[in-house]
């Protein structure tokens, strides 16, 4: 049987927030995660890391400010730190869990790097609110070092950019070990975003949204699914409303129809739409699935989700 | 032409410290490395992590103190963190360097955990040093949480055991790049020490020396080259007096019958000739460096360095 290849995007719903909550959170995740290889699929995974990067970004720039030896902590190393400690917790649980099933397989996390455009329009108004609240004086002098804040009950929160992804520079490497049929945690956090100077990459202050990095992933690696695991069953128009109407398995046409009828919110299924949109299109039989973890290996198998054909 | 896989292990001397001395430092250490890719080499790169460690444990455990909804950072994790930021700065430098010189090579970090053995002495007599100094107080909060502490100055820091590695988890992903000829960062800080338990691995509170885990990777990578670059050009024997004898191409006898007149300290040229020595004997035509950043180019071509043969 020729092994179908699934780029699985897990939300903060598969991570939890604090050290001990994500070591549990990930154990269901490597259960998902375990029953797609024991359905026939290699795996490569990408995840959202807000609450972790939140954690390093506020631990690291608090500790700074009391000592004078180090320099505040860009974005982008903090980025780079949550793929690693995610990575890590991830890893293991799934190595177990493939253990316990009496599979064999690699499992490794590699640190990775995403292009963006300094001209995507998401920099001219960044929407992603990070780190704690801060007081007038302290968003004042974020203001002041040319950061955006945005207004957050009393207080302010900082905002950077979420711009598209354009090129993931790692891919060759994801794709290596891919091809070799291990799995492969890869672009966490949407990837650590950065601009092009010439040879070099510099770290960008922004964030890129995990579902567009998981469409980008799986139409570089030529993949045969995207899977994007959410807290949703399944997703239904007018939701929670006596209209609702779930959504089963409908076409890259339907979606966009729903699309632009604006049944999506921004910053949540919309996102999920665009990559899994842009996948289905990108190549011929191509399949984008939106679900739960609990329902991952159904949905694999077609009989849960929302699932996105040509 | 056969190229030559050689694993390079990076001292602190490569790092830096804080945040823009490691951005500064790393430039250097891409240089050595590109050296050796266009002298027909394939590298693995093994680096420490102590500062970088020490400030995320010391900036995630007092956040938590003021945070009680964040438990305490295992040192598993912050090595974890570490990996993923001295890698990211790490592999970009790298690239940049290449791109320089016209050469394409895909650069990657792979979080990397390593078994260790609960029965190693080292967790009888925890030498490594930790974190911040520590007052009366705090020094026995730490014993009585099952933590070790030794006097330092006027205070007490936390020590963690050095225990020897005894397998590279993620070390099939590592083989498949290497041999796929990409650049691979891994085992960082020494890797993740982990202990086995059931299909479980559970992170140790250890530090495994970087000296060592580079002659293990070059063991088990089965590679043609050691190279541990440090803080001089050449071992010397008798170091800084009138006797001082520098030490050219030797055999792995006589390096190790400097070992056992004590000519090397602790913690410092003893585990670069332990990995040394073990690597050589591991197999035909190997040969171990030390030397320095700065002359790793001529060592690698005979012309500088200590170098240890068969």
């Amino acid at each position: 049987m020729e092994k179908k290849l699934v780029v699985a995007a897990l939300g903060h719903y598969a991570l939890g927030k604090t050290f001990p909550e994500q070591k549990r959170a990930v154990k269901e995740a490597a259960k998902a995660i375990a029953d797609l290889v024991e359905n026939g699929a290699n795996v490569v995974i990408t995840h959202s890391n807000a609450p972790q990067v939140g954690m390093i970004h506020t631990a690291l720039n608090e500790y700074c400010k009391e000592n004078p030896e180090y320099t505040a902590a860009p974005m982008s190393v903090c980025s780079a730190m949550s793929q690693g400690y995610i990575g890590y917790d991830l890893q293991n649980a799934i190595r177990a869990e493939l253990m316990i099933r009496g599979i064999y397989k690699p499992v490794t996390t590699l640190i990775t790097q995403v292009l963006v455009d300094p001209y995507d329009p998401a920099f001219y108004k960044p929407s992603k609110v990070i780190g704690r609240i801060l007081n007038d004086e302290e968003a004042k002098a974020e203001e002041e070092k040319g950061n955006f804040v945005v207004k957050e009950g009393n207080g302010f929160r900082k905002a950077v950019a979420a711009p598209h992804p354009k090129k993931i520079i790692e891919l060759d490497s994801i794709k290596t070990l891919a091809e070799a049929g291990h799995i492969v945690i890869a672009c966490g956090g949407g990837g650590i975003p950065v601009l092009e100077q010439g040879v070099d990459l510099r770290g960008a202050s922004a964030v890129i949204e995990k579902d567009l990095i998981g469409g980008k992933l799986a139409v570089d690696l030529d993949a045969d699914v995207l899977m994007i695991l959410t807290s949703v069953d399944q997703v239904s128009l007018h939701y929670k409303s006596e209209q609702e109407k779930m959504l089963g398995t409908i076409t890259a046409a339907q979606a966009k129809q729903y699309m632009e009828e604006n049944h999506f919110e921004a910053g949540s299924m919309l996102p999920k739409f665009e990559a899994a949109i842009d996948f289905v299109e990108s190549g011929e039989g191509k399949e984008a699935i939106i679900t739960s973890i609990a329902r991952a290996r159904a949905a694999f198998n077609k009989k849960a989700g929302t699932i996105i054909t040509e």
